[in-house]
């Protein structure tokens, strides 16, 4: 069986780190080497990069946001995302490119041409085998991240910003079916664990009737 | 007479801050508004990077190191140097975008259509009026590097890497004659000031029988 990489997207208050302990369950009870990383992050340099970006105080415009996000995501692909997969190991990335179309580009207005050259130029042909979106109304998503102590510099947006970066996940995900399973994660929990496990348990090509 | 932005570039001990000091002297005997920069760095987040990019112990990759040199040039553009040509003051950037064609590019080896393409994308078709290019023989930089005290990620290359980079400068210099000064600092300093006195005079359109 060849080693996938997945990644878990979705605005805030989406549920994401919920569903990662569904899916850490489900490698857990396949027995399958996984690797679990985040965006943005997942290097020394990213998370440096990271807290710069997070940080309410960092003046920051929106193309070098965006070049930011790019840059860790490099670093992030070079030592640990490409070798795992070539070890045999899955990745499950909390965040990958989408969160870049739905944020900088649905939410703050990049145009997707321009994400696309950057996508190209740093991951060329790269996407993920699977990217499971979490998709929640946004009157949850903006009541879970009210709940949350203190709201990093995306989550201080307002309202349409949300409904634009929503959209934007949505637009990506109906435009490349076959990459991404779209999961309302505003259901039962024992609902939407189920069905992310059906999904997985389909990229895998695991037989439940076996 | 219209604000000129000034890029002054060149290998490692090419002699940049003692030229830097006649770049200011003229402007000053000019009495003309110029503001001072340089790169990486010339914002708060620039400076951030450019510690990180110039620490010896960052981890970063070729691709990382040169969106993150344009991460940092875009936030300069924005909010350093366009606002200051806008205003009608010309702007002195020691190193700009020919510095990572030299250093990344004939350094390392990434190809120039690789940075073209972020070059683009950060700057449209903005460039520097004029690029002040220093050039030493390699024995003459090597040496004033080993004087420096503590040596950055970058001088702590090899002789052949210094080579590389030499060649890049004088091939983009080359390549645009009329937007590059290239400057032989290995001389005597009154000679060199006084050619640097000349182009200025010459992009300003002073005329030295006034």
């Amino acid at each position: 069986m060849l080693a996938k990489f997945i990644t878990l997207d979705g605005i805030d208050g989406a549920g994401k780190t919920t569903q990662l302990n569904v899916i850490r369950d489900w490698f857990a009870a396949q027995a399958l080497p996984v690797l679990f990383t985040r965006e943005p992050g997942g290097t020394p340099l990213g998370e440096a990069l990271r807290a710069l970006l997070l940080n309410p105080a960092t003046q920051v415009s929106l193309h070098t946001e965006t070049l930011l996000m790019f840059a860790a995501r490099r670093q992030h692909l070079e030592d640990v995302i490409l070798p795992a997969l070539a070890r045999g190991v899955s990745v499950v990335s909390d965040r990958f490119t989408d969160a870049t179309f739905a944020y900088q580009g649905g939410g703050r207005g990049l145009p997707d041409g321009q994400i696309e050259i950057l996508e190209n130029w740093v991951q060329g042909s790269l996407k993920p085998d699977l990217t499971i979106l979490l998709d929640v109304p946004l009157a949850v998503s903006l009541q879970r991240i009210e709940r949350s102590r203190e709201k990093d510099r995306f989550e201080q947006e307002e309202a349409d910003f949300f409904t634009r970066v929503r959209e934007a996940y949505l637009r990506r995900a109906a435009a490349a079916p076959e990459r991404y399973a779209v999961v309302d994660s505003n259901r039962d929990k024992a609902v939407v664990r189920g069905e992310i496990e059906g999904v997985l348990d389909g990229v895998f090509g695991v037989d439940k009737a076996a």
